[in-house]
């Protein structure tokens, strides 16, 4: 099982970068977790190039308006996807003014980090700490603070 | 209207330490906005901490199990605060295991940021920059990225 995080923009905020290569860092023993970055633009263009990254994979949008998810139903999620050989997940962060009706109608989920709009960086952050305490929670080990 | 964010424990992560530096500095222009740390200890130490340090104060407790709002509800909130002249409201982020019965039964609100269970001071980043963004719209400035 892989996670593909794909986002618009290259980060500016230095903090959320830090975050980013934190969380990275502490990912890689659980096996491969990837952040692609795909050129900032409209909804329009910046929705088609998510997709297009995502070709193969499993998909969830990120999108304030989603599903809000406990970090149980995330890491029962996980095993279903492990138990049927889903081989690569990918997360999609969108431009600010969000993500197209196409992109949402081919994901196969819609996934809500807070009801709060968060900036994207930030939201970046969020989601790979969530992805670090899904693979220690399933691999059976401490979360390191 | 004064903001006052209640934490228990030394921030450690450096990534955390600068995006709450950067969310208080951005905070500045529009009032104050102070955040005092408590030690850090068991959910019954920190508890009692963390309502002697707010009292007098407006409370929302943070917990995951809280109301869920969104950005809107919190600018309307605090419109609200203003309208009623509320001088101080207390933001509670308590130890690893969570707040107290009595703190929770003491606080005006329980509010959770997401329904991840999130690193407390990762919380505090998302919450700092909620604040932010709160006032760049009751302030009608643009929130920079």
């Amino acid at each position: 099982m892989q996670f593909l995080i794909l986002a618009a923009g290259k980060p500016s905020l230095g903090y959320a970068k830090e975050g980013v290569e934190l969380y990275l860092n502490r990912l890689r023993p659980f096996g491969k977790t990837e952040l692609k970055l795909v050129r900032d633009g409209s909804s329009q263009d910046v929705s088609k190039r998510l997709l297009a990254a995502s070709e193969g994979c499993l998909r969830i949008a990120m999108d304030e308006r989603g599903e809000l998810w406990t970090t149980r139903k995330l890491v029962d999620l996980a095993k279903d996807w492990q138990m049927h050989s889903v081989r690569r997940i990918a997360f999609l962060i969108g431009a600010s003014d969000g993500h197209t009706e196409e992109l949402r109608s081919r994901c196969n989920h819609i996934l809500s980090l807070s009801k709060f709009t968060l900036q994207h960086e930030l939201a970046l952050v969020v989601l790979l700490e969530q992805l670090y305490r899904c693979h220690t929670i399933l691999a059976g080990t401490p979360y390191h603070r």
